[in-house]
């Protein structure tokens, strides 16, 4: 009955510190430190090497760190015996709100361009009441985005894979209502969980179906966008810009093209960042569940992968 | 019984071409064209040339085309006899909130210095909860920029000359409660008029009653800035950085230090802008009012200075 902390990319001390804050009494082997696997029932874990849980024989559940669990699923090899179960933090929830919304003001107030111009250059802005944002994804982060944008006066529209209904916002659902969704959008902003269905989703294809002049903001992952389909939208002036926080490769590597594009803005993947306190404090009561036998919160289904 | 078109720094055409549009039978003048001051009663202006109105023996009205007033109350030699009045544009209060909102996240959320980076340099940011947000003005601009914000989430304070009520915002009045408004203020968002008053008032006195680290936001007029107290306070850290919109000189001069200054973001006084067809809606039911001997709206207190 002991806690394996599995993760890469990350600094494990901080989540280790959090738990042994937390709960000082909990078994906890920090992978690869030597330990017995048939001792591991719980996996706390972010980008895991691949298939290395087909040696926990009596692993019960995979946690994630954060809300994603795409780095999760995309191994082909999960105990099918182990739930799989993420974090909500409501404290990222808003913190991923109130960023979209800084994007999206940054966009049509021509912030960031004036602030890195160093020149009194003058440039017509964009109201509020013009815009029609288009979201892509009304999970947690999506809905919550949605009416953050909604509140502050904005026309907001949504789709996402099955039929969602959210005050004030137009919901659409579906591969057959994703070309109404798409034709109104002045700017769109990719909130979808990473799943084989969503995997370059924002593509060639789909950015013809926006209106000329459309602006793309991603805040969900690199693997959602097709690098090169971008480009092209942008130079052939059918994109008027991209405001891009997630990359397939990060950091992004400095020789990237979008470093230099004029009509790419970059933020480093920090829409929101997960508190390891409010987070160690979810996955250790889904712990204490898990050893209760009670029913486990915030469980991923995977067939959906989300 | 003719109008006279005064301003300088603004393309007269586009007034003249709305107010021919409204109305058309209005006899109109465009300063400096040959016209019988005698006839003139009511005068549309922008920054007129001091002194001028002494001309006008018939004068009724001096009508600023915009919300400040600053522009006409600093000619010393207004005549007594006329009513000077100003324009409140709806869509131009919505657009200064939405600015004034725009860079309050851009500087919690580093958006331009992410955006300028061109490198990959995660920075910890500011929550909104975390945040006191100081407003100095609480009159249409400022107590709009103030539910905005609240509205947002962030904790909000208001300072004014006379007491104001403000749902949600804890407001503040006259020298007595300058002290206490500013010592919990980490950025200072400054919406006050532009008086005898209020010059200056952004001096260094006022930057060392802030916590270290605050941030200030000057939308209002360059005047209220004293530049070189600004420069010092950033320099000595006390101050973590400014935003600024407005300048005693403008366009701000390609040699100013602010231009350089890392720690200074410059925008060059796009907070809002009138629109033409509103602004001279009101101004031709003003001048109808004066006409039919009925009450103007949005008359300005000339000893008050707003």
């Amino acid at each position: 009955m002991s806690v394996l902390l599995i993760c890469t990319g990350r600094d494990p001390q901080v989540w280790v510190n959090a738990i042994r804050e937390q709960q000082p009494n909990v078994k906890l082997y920090v992978y690869p430190e030597a330990h017995d696997p048939k001792e591991i029932t719980y996996a706390v874990t972010w980008r895991h090497p691949k298939r290395v849980f087909n040696k926990y024989p009596n692993l019960k559940v995979i946690a994630s760190i954060g809300a994603g669990v795409d780095h999760i699923i995309c191994d082909p090899e999960i105990p099918k015996s182990a739930l799989v179960t993420r974090v909500i933090d409501e404290q990222l929830t808003k913190d991923m709100s109130t960023f979209v919304l800084a994007l999206v003001l940054d966009k049509i107030r021509n912030i960031s361009l004036h602030h890195s111009e160093k020149k009194w250059g003058p440039k017509p802005y964009q109201t509020v009441e013009e815009e029609n944002i288009g979201i892509m994804g009304l999970g947690v982060l999506g809905k919550s985005a949605a009416l953050n944008l909604s509140k502050n006066g904005f026309k907001v529209s949504g789709w996402s894979k099955t039929k969602k209904h959210i005050d004030g916002v137009s919901t659409y659902h579906g591969e057959r209502d994703l070309n109404d969704f798409l034709k109104n959008t002045s700017i769109l902003i990719c909130l979808l969980p990473l799943t084989l269905e969503t995997e370059c989703i924002l593509n060639k294809e789909l950015f013809e179906k926006l209106p000329k002049g459309a602006y793309l903001i991603n805040v969900a992952r690199g693997e959602h966008l097709v690098e090169h389909d971008l480009l092209e939208m942008l130079d052939k002036n059918h994109l008027s810009g991209a405001s891009l926080d997630v990359f397939r490769i990060e950091p992004l590597p400095q020789e990237h093209p979008f470093w230099k594009h004029p009509n790419i803005q970059i933020t480093p993947h920090i829409a929101s960042i997960t508190d390891p306190k409010n987070a160690v404090n979810q996955l250790l009561d889904n712990y204490n569940r898990m050893l209760a036998n009670k029913p486990l919160n915030n469980i991923v289904e995977l067939k959906k992968g989300y």
